[in-house]
């Protein structure tokens, strides 16, 4: 029973935008373990994250379906490459939430460091960037990506901050040692899942506009030599 | 003039196999850079990371091409896609290396904490498993691959010792603080570098098996139910 293709790809981007929003939530659930010291909120975050490796698996396998099955053209076959690069980047966002969980789990028993008000708030611009990744993918607005692509900078900045704050913590009074080294990793980890939304983006100008901005996003629109092929 | 599809295949696994090769070379550079805090070391893995951002752009132009004109199927439709992944997994190790250059580069100008010892130890063993999937996927070797995925564990024991030792610097002498976290995070790049050579070694088993094994590398070969599609 073979399918319309036009009706796979449309469920294709429909498993794609489902996993988005797991994605999102899963950074989200992380980050509530780690305010809320909240170990069984921290477990939660490993089911979730078995359930988007499963749905990275199931597009993987559409993915190859449609390649092999329908052989694809042009746009077709750019949005199909593009969604298993999504997909992968969306699996390793939810590997990183598992970072962060882990590093709730960790300190869950033990008194808090400080309130947390930069990583709560790198975690904001985060999954603002994957949504927004998501959004532009919906609507093929490369141009929107384009600009996503910029704010990674945001995150960056942040995470230097966090990093310096934490830093002084722990010269200032060595029994925070421990705490503030959990949280400085959950800073990076926080700092690669802006780094995934900004790959999802890329994959949005890619299948927008067919062309690889990877490694140029610093370079003007005049960097045409990598529109051949 | 259009080259024979074989020959196109060809040209794919030499340039996968250069990038891997520049892949391994890099991840040593910078660990040299580290040892011997040498600043010109460190900045040439910043622009042999340039090189490999270039391979992959290109490895990908070749996949797709392959996969528009070519229309292949089965083995080779499985082949291009994990060329596709790998080289974004190879590109990723490039960013870990310039990311242990960076540290290498704040280090440079300080005075050493201790000799390295598990660090570049976590390398050598790090660099060897991307080397060995390189030649698995050479070789088509889904066994030797299947194996090699075990072995991340050895380098996340690594991390984990080294994790320990750091922070009891850390606590025994606040001084150290700044200098241990950054070899801290050389050990989680070069732990994400284990991980981004087992995901190859699970491509070579998805060429060679035709079955995804990602998140289910612990389980035994009945796990059947993932081999559909």
């Amino acid at each position: 029973m073979e399918r319309h293709f036009e009706q796979e790809l449309k469920e294709l981007k429909e498993h794609l935008l489902l996993m988005g929003g797991r994605a999102e939530a899963i950074v989200r659930k992380s980050i509530d373990a780690l305010r809320r010291r909240d170990p069984i909120v921290a477990q939660q975050v490993f089911e979730d994250d078995r359930a988007i490796d499963r749905l990275e698996i199931d597009i993987e396998e559409s993915c190859l379906r449609l390649l092999a099955l329908q052989q694809p053209l042009a746009t077709d076959l750019r949005f199909i490459t593009a969604a298993l690069k999504i997909s992968n980047d969306l699996e390793r966002v939810g590997d990183h939430a598992v970072n962060i969980a882990g590093g709730a789990l960790r300190l869950a028993g033990k008194p808090m460091l400080k309130p947390l008000v930069d990583i709560p708030r790198m975690a904001d611009v985060a999954i603002g960037m994957l949504n927004q990744a998501l959004d532009d993918f919906v609507r093929r607005d490369g141009e929107s990506a384009r600009q996503l692509v910029r704010r990674d900078d945001e995150v960056d900045d942040l995470n230097r901050q966090v990093f310096r704050e934490l830093l002084s913590y722990m010269i200032e009074d060595p029994s925070t040692i421990t705490r503030a080294l959990e949280l400085v990793l959950v800073a990076r980890n926080l700092e690669r899942i802006a780094d995934l939304a900004t790959n999802v983006a890329e994959e949005v100008v890619f299948i927008a506009e067919a062309r690889i901005i990877k490694h140029h996003a610093d370079e003007s629109a005049s960097g045409d030599d990598f529109a051949r092929g």
